[in-house]
């Protein structure tokens, strides 16, 4: 059992928490919008569209709630900025459905990461991130339009799953990284001071496994990409 | 004088008008996301992130006038596709402020596009398009930009002013070949139909005379074009 944190330590960490929450959602919106615009069926472009947009409703949500605790939104933000940026760059999509498994598997793992962490925060809080994390519209019109390119080419089923590795993979780097810089919302997560490196890495290993269930969802199973690597 | 064109024309005239803005907004959308993601600094992005959401809020009314209209938005926009796609890849900025300078000559082109197509509307329409296009947060934000950026650096005045006029040179190109292919729009905004394509270059000429004097308030001025074309 983790200790929780008492409630000045609480306090202090949450911003942190809305800040990369805030500055993820942001980055995501970006991400879309562009798949968006590479789309090539005019029907696409405009499902895509919305879905950035509704991430950018997160956003400002998350913007509003850090002003509301009286955190500037940018201070807040900065410290992940350079963690989540190169997240990106090292999972530049080569193609729009690299782009769409990212998209999917992104949201996923914030998902994942907040069911975790959301018995550390405030109520407000805790209803602003559920709302924000449990829209699954995206979801399906992603996972409909993977399976579709998998069944019409089973030949890109063990390209996409090394890619849905390598996502994985990229994020658990960049989350130790922020893990280790960031000793107040490691904190908040984690309890108490002592072992809350290790109690990362089990959060990191449970977001790992509730990451392979959602990729097998998408057809990309770790047997897929075995299958690749082995060619 | 131009004759205005009957009812039954003006009706199956909206839609191609409406079909023309959604797209274009839609576009504006995934231009200005790109500029947000590309910014440097925070704040910017944050910015310019809500500007292009603003132009999906436009997006999403003109598609949801279309479907009050009864005509479907897919249908309604295909038609404008290949020449907005064109415009936009014959102007890709190659810096930041080109995009900047960009997303505030488009604003500024399909205001005045509107107003002098406003009257052959019917209120309904008017005043959602009205809405849409009279927002000046947009506008402040790139001005200050341009305007610092000129300040500074003034030898980026020449360039972007070429780029100004490069920029109404293919949308003018682009507007002549819609006019051409889409008879039932030119007739809506031109009224009869031995003089329309006489009456859309008067319009299209007012329009280019509208566009200089936005470019001035940038700061980008002929004659710092001209500077530059003697270089």
């Amino acid at each position: 059992m983790r200790e929780f944190p008492d409630e000045a330590e609480r306090v202090a960490g949450v911003p942190d928490l809305l800040g990369m929450l805030a500055y993820a959602t942001l980055t995501a919106f970006f991400r879309l919008a562009g798949d968006a615009a590479r789309a090539t069926a005019l029907s696409d472009k405009v499902a895509l569209a919305a879905m950035a947009v509704n991430e950018h409703d997160h956003f400002r949500q998350f913007l509003g709630r850090l002003a509301e605790l009286g955190a500037d939104p940018g201070a807040a933000m900065q410290p992940y900025v350079q963690a989540i940026d190169e997240f990106h760059a090292r999972t530049e999509p080569s193609d729009w459905l690299e782009g769409l498994v990212k998209a999917y598997l992104g949201n996923e793992m914030a998902a994942s990461f907040y069911r975790q962490a959301a018995d550390v925060l405030d109520p407000g809080t805790r209803e602003l991130v559920d709302r924000a994390l449990s829209d699954a519209g995206h979801a399906d019109f992603i996972v409909a339009h993977v399976r579709d390119a998998i069944e019409s080419e089973p030949q890109v089923t063990g390209r996409l799953a090394l890619w849905a590795r390598r996502i994985l993979g990229e994020a658990l780097s960049q989350a130790q990284r922020v893990a280790a810089e960031r000793r107040q919302l490691a904190r908040l997560l984690a309890g108490d001071d002592v072992g809350h490196l290790a109690t990362i890495n089990q959060m990191l290993a449970r977001l790992a496994d509730d990451y392979s269930r959602k990729a097998a969802a998408l057809g990309l199973s770790s047997r897929a990409a075995g299958q690749e690597e082995r060619r």
